[in-house]
């Protein structure tokens, strides 16, 4: 059984403080990981303070976890010890149902077992995640990561990548498409990254007129203030695909108005309250609102290789663990450029 | 310059009643359509009373039209004195914009000229509709009305009939798909036929427990009443396609949670007021919102052929156009199955 430092959110209320566990005996199927690197994703805080309810404490999150294979199941064939794999927000699922038989995991009939603040399939065995020093994945939950890419800040792309990759993919985004990405934080410069990989016109929307400049830098072709009122006349009807980064309460109308005929926009935050929407806003133009959630692996591992081809990663800060619950309080401020990942090593001593 | 007797609302609040109206000389392009009979759309009613705001008095309503073409102009070439022809809910558009090369006339750049209570495109000259003897029509906007459908009963495919048919192809209705209906009415009920030709499994979801026997006998294979709160629990992640005619207030996130991962609900109907969208409810699954509004000319076309193939028409009442005010009461009461009818003879006198 192999024994991990971690670090976990013993309730609600408290700072993340040191915590030691065992992982589960790895099976024939399974991959141990040493853990190298861990990205530290919005979601880690909501779940840790118990804002989506139903937390299950003690958690050690993360779910963009980079590391190396310890030891491989006597039936796993793709990955050998010494290799560099990735773990996102799922480690199992029952891979027999439809939604898993299409490659969408994330949707299992059964209840998806979660990296973290979940269970593994017994419904019973908590699962634990990646601020630690090691993880047990079956081999089917494992991602390569492929050569070339800096390994701390490929970190990210098993969440903030997949997030934004996949709705990215689901509407065909093409060469010449006119993408807006609303919001650039953790996800949204890797959906201006991603994007304008796939060949797309990227406009940038935001509030912060502070990162304009960035927003070029990541790739966008254009930013705009949402402040200003004007920039929702001037784009009226321009876009083919917008990407909603966006966690705070906004007007889903205003930036359906920005849509063409039969554009699309996808709504990957989640806002405190329910958003009005005004059935004129979708029948003018056959326009379509959409959600996604992250992304299957089979598509994670098309992401990963598709970042390799265009030697995309993140912008990260890198943190040691100790930092943590500061660096919680610098992403509820929007103090970072873009994605804090943690250095395991720092958890090794 | 031909002179035709009509019934018009003369303004928001007084009953229709008889006007006599020029319509304009047919040019080279255009068709003169001796009109047989014409639907009375919903639409008609909240336009009649200015309930969308903007309304043009006198108004002649209807857009359901079909008649008999009367003369022809020099150029028109698919026509021919005597054919029988259907106008929708559109007379003219601009050619040439992007939405009208993709035939999405309803959505031409320049404004598209509405069959009633709008303007030509000179934006000048008022439109009036099918509660008329006669209309004259570019010979791009009016529609061929194949063989062998009942004629009084094939109007209202001219706007129920495209509404219905556009987003089941839109989002590629196929056999063994599971449709859901909501609401079953004069959209609703076109929707039941005409997903059920397309090969659908198709539930109606109805207030109204008295309409089961009616959606079974109009196609659908099931039906569930959306009083019993047991439904959204018997049919959570069933359906594929959600057709949702409801314009009343209603909560869209219970539909949403019948569809399964990257199911569509489409809108046709627009309540009085936005309705609350939970990004979750989006977001689980990759579930898909979306509006449609009639559709282009092209698709209009297609729609007709593909009724006459499989003998759809609506389920009428014929009423003489006296009868308009009282039909405009019992409709705003739902008591109609499933869509009145004028029979414009009795315009002639």
């Amino acid at each position: 059984m192999p024994k991990i430092q971690g670090f976990a959110a013993p309730d609600a209320r408290s700072p993340l403080a040191p915590f030691s566990f065992v992982r589960r005996k790895p099976g024939p199927e399974d991959v141990l990981i040493d853990i190298l690197y861990c990205g530290v994703c919005h979601s880690d805080i909501h779940q840790a303070r118990d804002e989506w309810g139903g937390a299950i404490f003690p958690m050690v999150p993360g779910h963009e976890i980079v590391g190396r294979v310890a030891a491989v199941g006597t039936e796993v064939t793709r990955f050998a010890v010494g290799d560099i794999a990735g773990v996102g927000c799922m480690v199992d699922s029952c891979r027999t149902c439809k939604p898993c038989r299409d490659d969408l995991e994330q949707f299992c009939d059964r209840g998806t077992a979660w990296t973290y603040n979940g269970t593994e399939m017994d419904r019973t065995t908590p699962t634990y995640g990646g601020y630690s020093t090691g993880i047990v994945v079956p081999e089917h939950f494992t991602l390569k990561v492929p050569a070339g890419l800096d390994l701390a800040a490929a970190a990210p792309l098993l969440c903030a990548g997949i997030t934004t990759y996949s709705p990215l993919r689901q509407w065909n985004c093409s060469p010449g498409d006119r993408v807006g990405v609303v919001g650039l934080g953790g996800l949204g410069h890797m959906a201006v990254k991603l994007a304008a990989s796939l060949g797309a016109e990227v406009t940038v929307l935001s509030t912060s007129a502070a990162k304009g400049a960035d927003a070029l830098r990541l790739g966008a072709h254009a930013f705009e203030s949402t402040r200003d009122r004007a920039t929702f006349k001037k784009l009226a009807g321009h876009l083919d695909l917008i990407i909603d980064t966006i966690s705070a309460p906004h007007d889903y109308n205003a930036y359906l108005g920005l849509l063409r005929a039969r554009g699309v926009m996808v709504l990957l935050g989640v806002p405190p309250q329910p958003t009005p929407v005004a059935a004129f806003s979708l029948i003018t133009r056959n326009r379509r609102l959409a959600g996604s959630l992250i992304g299957g692996i089979a598509e994670t591992q098309e992401m990963l290789d598709h970042c390799a081809r265009h030697g995309i990663v993140a912008d990260i800060e890198m943190i040691p663990i100790e930092y943590i619950n500061e660096a919680y309080d610098r992403m509820i401020s929007g103090d970072v450029r873009y994605r804090f990942v943690i250095d395991i090593a720092t958890l090794r001593g």
